[in-house]
C-alpha cells in the first residue's frame, strides 16, 4: 500500500484497515482468494477508507464503528474495480496485471461477487439504517455508471454532460458516501454530514478527472498502467472531449477516438493531438473548480487539525502525478 | 411466466410482484432494460417470491411487507443468473437465448451488478435488521458456491459431498431465506420460523437434484435449453457422480466427462452411460428423502389450506418434468 504522508493522523489505523481486509478475503478456495489477495496487494491508497477515518476524526473518532465502514467502502471499490475490468477488458492496473488479465473474465465475476457479497455481510452486521441505505443507493448509481460507460464507449458524438454522469457515478458518489458515513456513525451534526459529503463529492469529480488528464499526460510507469488506456478502451474523458471540441484537426482526431482497434502509433498521435489542442489546460481548470469547492465546504467544519488535513488532501489530489 | 396451479391462494398477489419487477427494472437504458426485461419475461417459476409469500400465509399474510422482500429475492435470483451464465458460458436459459449470448459478457456483468444493486436498495428500505444480515449471509454463501463451480468443473474425481456443498448455495439456501423472510417480517413464531426454513432448505436441495436429472433425462424442448447442458459445460451433478462409481464402463465415462470439447456424439454417449447405471433412480431417492424431510416440517406449522399447498408443492417440485 502507498503510505500517504497525508495520512498521518489516521495511519495505524489505516494499517488495521488492511490487516482486516487481508483476513476477511481468506477463504478456502485458493483460486478466490488468490486472486482477491492480488487485488489488496496491487495496493491503491485506500482513500475511501481514508476519508471515512478523517471525517471521523472530527467527532470523537468511535474507532470500532468506523472500521466496518472503513472496510465495506474498500470492499465494494475493489468489487467494483474488477467487474470494471471485465467491461473495460483492461489489462493492467496499478503497475501489476488485472485479476481479468491474469484469470479471465469468469473468476474475475466471482471474484468482484465474493467481495461485494462479503461487504453486505459487514454492512449487515454495522446495522445502521442510513449507511445501509447509503450504500445500497450507492451501489445502483455505480452500476448505472458502468452501463452508461458501455453505451458510451467509442462514443465521438457524446458531451460533457454525459461525461459528468459518468464519472459522478464512477467515482465521485463512493468518495462522498465515505465522507458522510464516517460522519454519520460518529453522530456528526445534520449540517456537517451534509458539508463532508460535498467536500467527497466535489474531491470525487476532481479526483477522476484527474486520473482521466493523467491517462494522456503521464508516465506509464509512474501510472502502474499503459498510458492512453481510456483511448484504447474506447473510453471517452474529459481531454478528449474538449479536444473534439477545440483541436484544429477535429476530424483526424474524431476518426482516432471512435476507431475501436486502434495500433500503438494511433493512440500515440491522439495523445499529441489532445496535448495540443489545450485540452489538459481546459481540464486542469475544471479541477481546479472542484478543489475550490471542496474546500469551501471544509469551512463549514470544526477548526481542528484534520481540518487542514482535508484541504491539503485536496490539494495533493489536484497536484499528484500517479 | 409460467403459472403453477399450486400457486392459486397467491395467485394475484405474485402477479403484482410480477408488475412490480418490470416496473423497478425499468431504466432510462435501453440496452440494460432490455436485457433485464429479457430476463424477465424469460419467467421462471418464481418460486422464491411463491415461498415468501406463502410463508406469510400462516401469519396474518401483511402483503405490503412481503412484497419488497418477495421483489428482493427473485432480484437476487437473477441477478445470480446472469453471471452465472457468464461463470458457465450458457447460451440458452427457459428457451431463450441468454443475456451473456444475447448481448455478450460485459453486458452480462453489468445487468447482473444493476440487478444486485436495486435488491439491496430494496432490502436497505425494507429496513429489518434480520432481512439484511439473512440475505447478506446467503449471498456470500452463494458467491462460495459459484466460486467452487469454477474450481470443480470438469473434475471426474470429486464425490456427493462437494456436489452437496454447491447446491446447497447454488439454490437451497435462497429457498430456505425465502420461506424463513417470508415468516420473520410477518412475525412468525422463532420455531415456525425454523421449520419453514428446515422445509425450504430440504426443498430446495430436492429442486436442484431435480434439475440435474432433468438435464440427463428430458427432452430440449419440455427443458427450454439443451439436454445435456451440465455435461457440455463441466458441471459435475449427482446423476454423474454416482454413475462415475457405477456404470460398468466407468473409464469411458470418467474420459468423456473430463474432455472439455464435447461433441454433440459423445454427449449423447454420456447420457446413454448415465442412464444405464442406474444413477438416475438412485438420484430420485436422494430427492424422495428430501422431500420426506420437507413435509415432515411442516407438521410444525399451523393446519391451515397453506399447509397442504406446501406439502403439493414439494410433491410437485418432485415430479415436474420442466
Amino acid at each position: 500500500m502507498k503510505q500517504l504522508w497525508l495520512f498521518n493522523q489516521i495511519n495505524s489505523d489505516l494499517q488495521r484497515v488492511e490487516k482486516e481486509l487481508h483476513r476477511f478475503v481468506e477463504t478456502d478456495f485458493p483460486v478466490l482468494e488468490e486472486s482477491a489477495v492480488h487485488l489488496l496487494d496491487a495496493g491503491g491508497k485506500r482513500l475511501r477508507p481514508a476519508f471515512a477515518l478523517l471525517a471521523g476524526k472530527f467527532y470523537g473518532y468511535p474507532l470500532e464503528k468506523l472500521l466496518p465502514v472503513a472496510m465495506s467502502l474498500e470492499l465494494i471499490h475493489m468489487a467494483t474495480l474488477v467487474h470494471d475490468d471485465v467491461v473495460d477488458d483492461s489489462k493492467t492496473r496499478r503497475g501489476r496485471p488485472t485479476v481479468k488479465a491474469k484469470w479471465g473474465n469468469v473468476v474475475s465475476v466471482a471474484t468482484g461477487d465474493y467481495l461485494l457479497a462479503r461487504s453486505l455481510d459487514l454492512i449487515a452486521k454495522i446495522n445502521h439504517p442510513k449507511v445501509s441505505l447509503i450504500l445500497a443507493e450507492v451501489s445502483v448509481e455505480m452500476s448505472r455508471g458502468e452501463i452508461q460507460q458501455i453505451k458510451a464507449s467509442f462514443d465521438v458524438k457524446q458531451n460533457l454532460k454525459q461525461y459528468y454522469y459518468r464519472i459522478k457515478r464512477k467515482t465521485a458518489l463512493l468518495i462522498e458516501a465515505s465522507c458522510k458515513l464516517g460522519a454519520i456513525v460518529s453522530d456528526a451534526p445534520r449540517r456537517q454530514v451534509w458539508a463532508l459529503g460535498g467536500y467527497g463529492h466535489a474531491i470525487g469529480m476532481a479526483f477522476q478527472i484527474v486520473d482521466d488528464v493523467l491517462d494522456v499526460t503521464a508516465e506509464a510507469s509512474q501510472l502502474g498502467k499503459p498510458v492512453g488506456g481510456d483511448l484504447s478502451q474506447g473510453i471517452m474523458t474529459m481531454p478528449m472531449i474538449i479536444a473534439l471540441q477545440r483541436s484544429s484537426q477535429k476530424e483526424r482526431l474524431s476518426y482516432l477516438l471512435g476507431k475501436e482497434d486502434k495500433t500503438e502509433l494511433e493512440v500515440r498521435e491522439a495523445i499529441q493531438l489532445i496535448k495540443d489542442s489545450g485540452a489538459i489546460d481546459e481540464s486542469m481548470r475544471c479541477v481546479d473548480l472542484y478543489i475550490r469547492k471542496a474546500k469551501s465546504y471544509l469551512q463549514e467544519l470544526p477548526n481542528v487539525p484534520t481540518r487542514k488535513a482535508l484541504a491539503d488532501l485536496a490539494q495533493f489530489i489536484r497536484d499528484r502525478k500517479f
